[in-house]
């Protein structure tokens, strides 16, 4: 059903789609937007899915969350100019996160925006990045402040891709799922909390579970009028804290689920506070947390300036920051004000426990 | 009709659409763009105009095509940052096409998309960059590689900023008008030529005669898939003219409608040549232009440039530059192949009439 509604496909029927695609559209060009790594890992597995057509240029960026900025794009403008794209060219965005937000923010602005794909190679690209069509830059020291909200033509979920992730890419990727079944149903974060993951099908499963909890929200709500707000569940301080490790040079910068774990239990913690969030899912919450991520530790001035760095949330409304919350495992509540004394109180809960 | 179908409103009603309209959406912060010259000339207009309200805050560029560019963008975008813009915050585009051009594309792309209002304070804003949504920046020195497609949330016609205008910048405006007439019907064209254009009622008319035509083109194809592309006559060459004028430090850059009224002339002879438009129509094309135009001198390098700088045209597909021709005035045909020999030969009829 999700397949049709929006393009997102699984291993062998995306590929199919994916040729079927660029014979129908007969795109004059076609571009595979890698990293250093895709282009090692991931292109010559995309080479042999795709192996009837041969007509590819490759654009290559350097890894890493820190050149997710406008410099990039200049490079990337440039080099499809060079190269003679044109309206009817087609990039094709073959990596994690980073790849499918940069990637999609230079197609969708490149000649007043050109067609492109989505193949996610990370856990994380498979399940939140590369659905809904939101893309950009950082700007600034500050995460995505600029981009746009534009769908991608189709997107291809090749759980193989999996196989070429160090471990701790793969359990970044297990925030977003942690945080799709905490904003949908108890359900789904029970199914998630007592599954063996190591079991392959089960955990595919489950990937495809967290696509179709995201793809049903971004459908209902593209523009994040409301319900898509959920999905920030987590965010607000897990970017914010992901800013202040990029930024800081006596900090080794965290993987974007690292930081997001963190902003995970922050916003239970609060929605224990604040909501009347059950003490004992709190726990579970922390406990399943913990059990994957390494705990960090930071200073008060580090608190005092992840704080700050909250007023560049593009959630904000007139100078306010508002928080998505929890009353319960499925229950989101999108707009929720924090004090900055309680963001205090927050982190001591993560710390100490 | 126009007034309800897209928001494009003239002189009091505009005003107090855009009251309004900051009302009803409790923005949080207002920001106009200007620049040094709508800075002078039109915002004390904008302040009388908007008496009731008095938060604004003031984005200033530097005036001119050549500011139109990422480096213009950046300092935007920081500035917004810094001075506290958020996701409800609305940027209103004071001035000509440069910008409405670069605040549509600051507005769509800050946060990922904020709302902006185009007031439109020349001629050629007023019956073109301001409507149909298209925004972008030059880049490369080609024109508007970059950018989307995103439509203002309303069109501010207020004729008094026309007595603001050098009388070149009232011309080059007339080159777009032009344009709108010749590929709308022979009628328009005709009350153009025959019209006493010094009578302020008969020119307003004419002026919301040209927005009429646009926006009903625009309209029923705004991501132009057909019926718009035929706005693009006179702009293939008009553009290239344009770009090897700017970007050649022997040349004095020229204004906008400069370059789409050599365009316009070209183009003509290209559809006589190709299409068997009229002979005589052609000539009256060529003296209206001229009786309002300063003729241009091209050396033969120049034209050679000026057929290499058409391979960035955003029409182009597949490496083929296509033009818009007409057969008829009022029938216009795209995707029309011309050969670079045939474009000396539109070159030698300009030069030489």
């Amino acid at each position: 059903m999700i397949e049709r509604e929006n393009l997102i496909l699984p291993n062998g029927k995306g590929w199919i789609t994916l040729a079927s695609l660029i014979a129908e559209k007969k795109y004059s060009k076609l571009f595979i937007l890698v990293d250093e790594n895709t282009e090692i890992l991931c292109l010559p597995i995309f080479y042999i899915k795709m192996e009837e057509m041969n007509e590819w240029k490759i654009l290559k960026i350097r890894d890493g969350e820190k050149n997710k900025n406008i410099e990039t794009c200049i490079e990337l403008w440039q080099e499809l100019l060079l190269e003679g794209a044109d309206r009817h060219s087609l990039v094709i965005n073959l990596g994690g996160g980073m790849i499918s937000d940069l990637g999609g923010f230079i197609a969708s602005t490149f000649k007043r925006g050109i067609d492109f794909v989505n193949i996610p190679t990370t856990l994380l690209g498979m399940v939140d990045a590369s659905i809904g069509g939101k893309n950009g830059i950082d700007f600034k020291n500050a995460k995505n402040q600029v981009g746009t909200v534009n769908q991608p033509k189709l997107v291809v979920i090749e759980h193989s891709f999996l196989k070429t992730l160090p471990k701790e890419q793969l359990i970044s990727g297990m925030a977003e799922m942690m945080k799709h079944s905490l904003i949908s149903s108890k359900d789904s974060w029970n199914r998630f909390v007592t599954s063996d993951l190591n079991d392959k099908a089960i955990f595919e499963n489950l990937i495809w579970e967290s696509i179709e909890i995201k793809n049903k929200i971004v459908q209902r709500d593209p523009l994040e009028k409301g319900l898509r707000k959920t999905l920030n569940f987590g965010h607000t301080l897990g970017h914010a804290i992901e800013s202040h490790c990029l930024d800081n040079p006596y900090r080794e910068a965290l993987l974007h689920g690292e930081a997001i774990a963190i902003g995970i239990i922050l916003a239970t913690f609060l929605s224990t506070e604040l909501l009347g969030f059950p003490q004992n899912e709190l726990l579970e919450v922390y406990n399943t947390i913990e059990s994957y991520f390494p705990k960090q530790k930071f200073s008060k001035n580090e608190i005092s300036n992840i704080i700050k760095l909250l007023s560049y949330d593009k959630k904000n409304i007139g100078g306010k920051v508002l928080f998505v919350l929890l009353e319960e495992i499925g229950k989101p509540k999108t707009d929720c004000f924090v004090s900055d004394s309680l963001i205090f109180n927050a982190f001591e809960f993560y710390e100490k426990s």
